[in-house]
């Protein structure tokens, strides 16, 4: 039997992250190459009561179907957290539940997109929402990232250009693959553009509860008073991501057509696990929560930078994350960045080289992501002594 | 702000049955409109405990990231009872883990149909798994259903005459919405049909194991020596569909495909949801389990068709499901079956039209979906008592 596949999904391949952490996943290799939370972080005691409760207190409606648009004490919750803490929602806008911000983006590229249209991204970007935009043969138009942000020059180029991008995806507080944060006044300028070009933003903010430096930023949903920005989250790091749960919230318009596609695809989110969430955010004081998974994750980033810092030939740059999970590691000018990744996997340590995170993956690049937040400190310091040896 | 949405999602509304459950919801209305397991067949205990187990002595396999294709060990429990029970799945055959049984359709469809494709389908067939087709933006041709299944000259002219027929969608055993089932025979002929013209057949089998009488048939994909089917299945009625886990057994390059569409959809299932069926499957007595779920259905199927007999005026048909959850009647000729449900409506009673099943829900029809899994005994009595007086 021969099998015909459809044109979205046939020139999409397995992430090339994914092969390397399947190698990552033999005993005895130090991952630095995952993207998963720190394990210890997980509140695995309250998880526990707070599952034993509704099971035994509201069991159908933990096992029974439920409606597309999200348990709605969660939504409520959700969209109450948001308000209060973030400025983020306004009285035109919705929060829907989704099985991880992943289904979000999905959800929301299948709503807007027409096969061959555009969707501009940063240049690196997370590849799991690169693949899904590929899933649906759009076309992807990177910008490059600097340090504070999008080259904006790059950025209105595109939008002027672009005629048929339907929205702009970023992640503007410790961008995954770099670790970077966008500066509040290129929030406001990409924001403008925008606007101006009447391109929406999918604004993707997985990690920004996991600030421990600096100050927050606004988000750019919060300066959204025209409709323009769909913003996604997710408990996947500050709860569990194994639960599958996040959330968007967006405008009414755009929300009745990702609920649709929501039926489509999976019905609604694991009824149990949204319950889980609304509990844990209903009991649990969150700035305390906060304030012990930001106090893991700049521990182990410490760990990581100073070792770097102690350990690498002075060619080798490096960011200086203030959050999220990953630091971005730049080799020297002609180094062979593909062999050195190699050869790291041949010396049992895995990164993901840093053109996985292209718009495309042909493209010359010298740069790696590590991952400090999955493996423990040992794993850190001898994970990053190999690299030396291969460095020096 | 002007949204501008994708071909293949803005021409789908929200079911028909989405609104007509939204009006059952209100207080003292009898639905005789959902489709939902009785909650009385969750196995609550069971699932609390089970649930505590694994939180407690595997919490972090159950919190973090899993893999695309499921948890290792319930694909191997389900890769098990599909070959034991049933005799489904070969050599060329992989089992993967979906969040229910809607997302292996949305990712099959998602997989193997261009827009502009066609599918084959039963007419009237599941409004959930046609509305997903119709996300895509793919064709439907709809096959007439006759009492022992498809209208086989039908099926074989759509077969010779749609060039971009991409695959086939039944429901086999007791069928959504008329109760039915597909003969061995015509089973066979399907088949045979199906590999003469080189389509794939997507078997949905939600109902199988509540089969209350008569004796079990071989599924087609038991039958499928040349990895033609990709088959469907879900816990969502034999443990809870809150959980929402289902599964695809299917030949191994679709498989492949699959896993990649599913990493882009969701990355994963809840591996909570996960652990607790394959928990739930390794430590039931099935055979037991079953029958306690077949006892219910029973009853509750006996009690609707025998007040049905006892009610209704002779003109109004149904069939005699000897399994799944609904009855499918139909007015006497001449009679305004819309009206009817709208009268229905307004005396506080739910049903389902039946043309909201159709491929073409303009065309012209005198059935409605009766479920009788749902509501409770009371409510089934009081609904057809009042839908008696209607038709009177």
């Amino acid at each position: 039997m021969d099998y015909l596949f459809s044109d979205k999904i046939s020139a999409l391949q397995p992430s090339a992250i994914r092969e390397i952490l399947k190698a990552a996943s033999e005993p005895g290799v130090v991952s630095l190459a995952a993207g998963n939370p720190a394990a210890e972080s997980f509140p695995r005691a309250a998880i526990a009561a707070i599952t034993a409760e509704i099971l035994a207190q509201n069991p159908v409606a933990a096992l029974q179907y439920g409606i597309s648009e999200g348990y709605e004490p969660l939504r409520l919750e959700v969209a109450g957290l948001l308000a209060r803490r973030y400025g983020v929602g306004r009285d035109f806008d919705r929060v829907l539940i989704t099985s991880g911000a992943q289904q979000g983006i999905d959800l929301v590229t299948k709503v807007l997109c027409n096969e061959g249209d555009v969707v501009l991204c940063e240049n690196p970007s997370f590849i799991g929402a690169l693949n899904t935009f590929r899933s649906y043969n759009v076309r992807l138009r990177g910008v490059d990232l600097e340090s504070d942000g999008l080259d904006l020059a790059q950025l209105e180029a595109a939008l002027r250009t672009e005629k048929k991008a339907r929205f702009l995806y970023l992640i503007a507080n410790f961008h995954n693959p770099t670790g970077l944060c966008t500066s509040l006044a290129k929030r406001r300028e990409i924001y403008a553009l925008a606007r101006r070009y009447g391109v929406l933003i999918l604004e993707d903010n997985p990690y920004g509860d996991l600030r421990f430096a600096g100050e927050d930023l606004p988000s750019l949903k919060s300066l959204d008073t025209d409709g323009l920005v769909i913003y996604v989250g997710s408990f996947s790091k500050i709860i569990a991501p194994g639960l599958r749960v996040g959330y968007v919230c967006l405008p009414e318009p755009v929300a009745q057509k990702v609920t649709v596609a929501k039926q489509a695809a999976d019905v609604h989110t694991s009824a149990l696990a949204q319950m889980i969430c609304e509990l844990f955010l209903r009991r649990t004081d969150l700035d305390e929560h906060f304030r012990g998974l930001r106090d893991i994750y700049r521990r182990k980033c410490g760990l990581m930078l100073d070792a770097m810092s102690a350990l690498f030939p002075p060619a080798v740059t490096w960011t200086r994350p203030e959050g999220g999970l990953f630091v971005w590691s730049t080799l020297a000018p002609g180094a062979d960045m593909l062999g050195f990744c190699r050869s790291a996997a041949a010396a049992r340590v895995a990164v993901v080289p840093g053109n996985a995170f292209l718009v495309r993956p042909d493209d010359a690049c010298r740069s790696l992501r590590l991952n400090f937040s999955t493996p423990t400190d040992e794993q850190i310091i001898r994970g990053l002594e190999i690299l030396a040896e291969l460095l020096a």
